[in-house]
């Protein structure tokens, strides 16, 4: 399957006092409907494009499946429906709606907050045992081979990518989309599809900034590292210290910060 | 009222082989609770500060109000509650939850496509008329002013802007989040508060990329134009130019891509 992620369409282009028209390539942004059977559970926007990864790992990081066995059918998406995605679960897996992580909605009455967010999920995950240790000298060679492969794909300059790497700094599989989250979610999912669990001694790198959401997401997945190219969040930071996950950001050139477990990162 | 954007804490820098103990600042995540009476209608993750702002914005994009007077009161967060809000509306304001665009589901056996997402706001929304029209000169002076005031705020490189500017160039308001439609949704609260609608001979700038969901959002407000640093998706510029508004893309230096509404530019 050839996977376009941008289309080009008619613009102009400014430069000084000048205004020409020209040719530009967008990345694209189109709604994906998750159905569970025949309920909708969620629609993000995200890039068309590998939409079965996407709902597996949406599905495994939200906490509904743990295996992709889990998964009876995807269906979807179609020419005649192309922006909806049907999946079937095991029988026994009664979906329960509480479990969505995403659009999480709390009864306390003692107010939501960061340290009740990370206590929630705490109820249900645990600390990431992992031996994972590489030098500071792998970890600077990822953004460079996550770059190569990013320039074929993204030519827009819209697109955010995560990849997965091994513990030898061998990039596994690299996947891109308009939204983050999204671009996570096809990453881990498709190394759900292709039986690559357990992750636990996986890097996961980011284009972007490393939000909560993104450490959530490497939490379910049970990676040890998760390094972004540009700044983390304190709640970001918060998750990964509570999970003794490590967390590195502003990785670039010979140089990065890190956040949480430093451990793992030696000579 | 001071806003901290931000917090230091204890991280490792590694630079080459060497690895130091630093302090580091890092943009503050927490999540909001919006509530409308006692129902919770939504949670983002957001950066503290001017909650009412980014309250008062959201439930205006979101199509629940339309004036600040639709509201009889705000309360939060406070001291107990530090990450809640509660909003309500004048009585005569029944709240629909199938007003919410956010979580916005679909029944249409079509199947769900960006073609349908625009003709569904366009049941509600016409298009933008506004004699707005400035120069690319003005354009280009844009970031700077924002950068000068961002460079105060954020000392993380962790924060989106939004920042809303006259037809002059002049800086109106500048926000900053961890979430860019939060950034978005304060500068519009706090643009509705202070009853500085309409926004038609407004601009509306953002510090990343021009997403669906922040042109969905200026459509609503009717701002006629959205400048981004970065790259617009596909959706964005469909949404521009269904509804007749400028979108500027890639506005850096002496230089920008017009997407949409061109004929707002010139000398």
């Amino acid at each position: 399957m050839v996977v376009t992620t941008f289309i080009a369409g008619a613009i102009s282009r400014a430069s000084g006092a000048n205004i020409v028209g020209d040719e530009d390539r967008m990345a694209i942004e189109e709604p994906l409907e998750i159905r569970l059977g025949r309920a909708p559970i969620a629609v993000t926007m995200r890039t068309p494009g590998h939409d079965s990864e996407l709902a597996v790992g949406f599905l495994l990081t939200e906490g509904i499946i743990q295996k992709v066995d889990d998964i009876t059918q995807i269906a979807g998406p179609d020419r005649s429906q192309p922006n909806v995605i049907k999946v079937k679960l095991r029988r026994e897996l009664r979906f329960d709606r509480t479990r969505l992580n995403r659009y999480f909605h709390t009864n306390s009455s003692c107010g939501l907050c960061g340290k009740t967010t990370l206590a929630s999920i705490s109820v249900k995950t645990k600390t990431v045992a992992s031996g994972l240790r590489i030098t500071p000298s792998l970890l600077y060679s990822l953004p460079a081979k996550l770059r190569e492969e990013q320039e074929t794909f993204d030519e827009t300059g819209g697109l955010h990518a995560a990849a997965l790497f091994d513990a030898h700094g061998n990039l596994q599989n690299v996947r891109e989309d308009v939204g983050r989250h999204n671009a996570v979610d096809k990453v881990l999912g498709a190394a759900l599809i292709k039986k690559e669990f357990p992750l636990d001694q996986k890097i996961l790198l980011v284009s972007g900034r490393a939000s909560f959401e993104i450490l959530q997401k490497a939490l379910v997945a049970r990676i040890p590292l998760v390094a972004a190219v540009s700044a983390p969040s304190s709640l970001a930071v918060a998750l990964a210290r509570k999970f003794k996950m490590t967390l590195v950001g502003f990785l670039r050139g010979e140089s990065c910060n890190i956040y949480a477990g430093a451990e793992r990162i030696g000579s």
